[in-house]
């Protein structure tokens, strides 16, 4: 149950990572149009570039914080009533949804123009599906690494991530942190692991060398799928965002629909495609694709670094809130790794200005 | 037990922090003489200084971290055979007898200065048993604050001192700290609570305010002890710090002398001073006073901040040494504790450059 708890998170904390933007239509469009102002346009623009960016971080962290506490929620008596690879189905397509009803509100006010048609290319869509690809060939993976690691190695292990996203960020999208944002990114990672230390995460250190491939592996494809999905997303700065998310998403539902038929065809086909659903199973899928949105939001207006420290912050903010809720104990071993989370995103912030100098 | 040896171990950090440098009349003097080269007397003064520096601080980590090794094998079937209160003596006495011997050889080469004189005045000795009366309330406190915090707790809390010294350094001598280096600092305190933590850590947690209020008093007393005693040294920067020592070291003689009248008279008494001595508790003695010259030296010719480094990297190191030694267990979190200090220390070290620009 346990294995299927890490698995499921996993999978979700997957999708919400191909995600787009497709609420914004408005919110974009208004501080696009606001910016230009008559007193000093540039800075207008910056600030408001600035403040979007703000806003979506802190979007993706709130949302990310109640992601795992709904999770708990929608399950009952430790077991899910529902069928996940629905529920995955479901999101990818309210997603979608999302972002057509954000199309179709930007069409009303603005028109249709070259960057916010839905027909596209194949040049721009053909490079859509490999974000997908590449988070199904980890999540196949992910099956196969039980063998040689139990589940809360397998936390410890997932921040990797948090690695292999700074290398290839600076590999692949070729853009510098200082030697202070490094030196902040070594510490995300340590003070993540820090503060999910329990007795038992001792047994990593037992993992095997065919375990630590395969996390080395799962990092690198989780990190190459997330960098990718900004370069796509960036490729074409002026491109309406709902269109690039539509074309994302939809790769998200084809396959899922495959997920469906391989993992839960009976169960769907014998008790419907909504057995089990409850109002909070409902109220996870909306947070879950509010969440892709804000993803996607992050990906355009900021950056994967900005993702991974906000997706971390998250994670200390649902131990925090658990504490109240569900009576959760913390550790000393999480106030010490919130403490080094925190000179973390402190120096990351203060480590930004060194290269205008 | 576990208790005892907590409370000697502590009772010998604080003895190697009432230290002087007693060997290095020979080092300090034609460190000072060959600085005034042909081409760049200043560059070469500050080379020399800077090596000097570097070559203390080696010192006292080399030194404290095979100090915790040398008191587990000077142990018998986890008792001391030895009465501590002697060995504390001999430690204050040796540290003397040497400082005695450092300043004959500095007056056989160099003949006798206002420098270099042992005679004193009230005004220059006055304040030397400052540190000393600090250290022993500590001491006593010691004894009290088991009442309200076991062992491993206080382990946790005796990292405290890490802030306190910042803090009354900042205060106290009224050196500033640039940003990155107040966040390397908070980083060295949580990393190094990190490094130690195991399952019955979190008993920390439990502690009652009293044991808060007096682990805070005790790390402010240590703390205040540190500073105190580089202000002391500092004041006067061309006294040689040999006489400085003996001055220091005199009042750790008689403080000592009290301690073992008080705590091992019987024992003394009956079995001799010496009863229990082994060939590995002369080489502790040994080096518990070659590593109080060191922190001496760091004193003088570096600081409080350099010290608290150099200790905390020296009990990263002893960790290490003992899996070879004593088939000692690393954990997980003692490598993400170690993480954090070597990023703190590069930090603090990156962070130096700041003010200069």
């Amino acid at each position: 149950m346990e294995y299927r708890r890490v698995k499921d998170q996993e999978i979700y904390d997957d999708l919400s990572q191909k995600d787009v933007e497709s609420l914004s239509g408005r919110t974009l469009s208004s501080a696009n149009t606001t910016a230009i102002g008559p007193a000093s346009a540039g800075g207008a623009k910056a600030n408001s570039s600035w403040k979007l960016k703000s806003v979506v971080t802190l979007a993706l962290t709130l949302l990310t914080s109640s992601q795992a506490i709904l999770i708990v929620w929608s399950k009952r008596a430790g077991k899910y009533e529902y069928s996940v690879t629905t529920a995955n189905f479901s999101v990818e397509a309210l997603k979608c949804l999302l972002s057509l009803a954000a199309l179709f509100r930007t069409w009303n006010c603005h028109g249709v123009t070259d960057d916010n048609r839905l027909t596209t290319s194949f040049d721009e869509v053909g490079v859509y599906p490999i974000p997908a690809v590449l988070y199904m060939v980890k999540n196949l993976l992910q099956y196969y690494i039980f063998v040689y690691v139990d589940a809360p190695a397998y936390q410890i292990l997932k921040n990797l991530n948090i690695i292999s996203t700074g290398v290839l960020y600076r590999i692949i999208l070729k853009k510098k942190l200082s030697e202070i944002q490094w030196a902040a990114f070594v510490l995300l990672c340590a003070g993540c692991t820090t503060a999910q230390l329990n007795p038992s995460s001792d047994h990593v250190l037992q993992t095997p060398i065919q375990g630590w491939m395969m996390a080395i592996v799962m990092a690198l494809l989780s990190g190459f799928a997330g960098v990718y999905t900004e370069a796509i997303i960036k490729k074409r700065p002026s491109r309406n965002i709902n269109v690039q998310n539509f074309w994302l998403y939809i790769f998200g539902v084809i396959f899922n629909l495959v997920a469906i038929c391989v993992q839960d065809y009976d169960a769907v086909m014998n008790k419907g495609f909504f057995h089990g659903y409850s109002f909070i199973t409902v109220l996870m899928i909306l947070n879950h694709a509010l969440s892709g949105i804000a993803v996607s939001m992050v990906m355009k207006y900021a950056d994967n670094i900005v993702k991974v420290y906000s997706t971390s912050v998250a994670m200390l903010l649902t131990a925090v809130v658990s504490v109240f809720l569900f009576n959760f104990h913390l550790s000393l071993a999480f106030f010490l790794g919130s403490t080094v989370v925190s000179v973390s995103v402190y120096l990351h912030s203060i480590g930004k200005l060194q290269p205008q100098k």
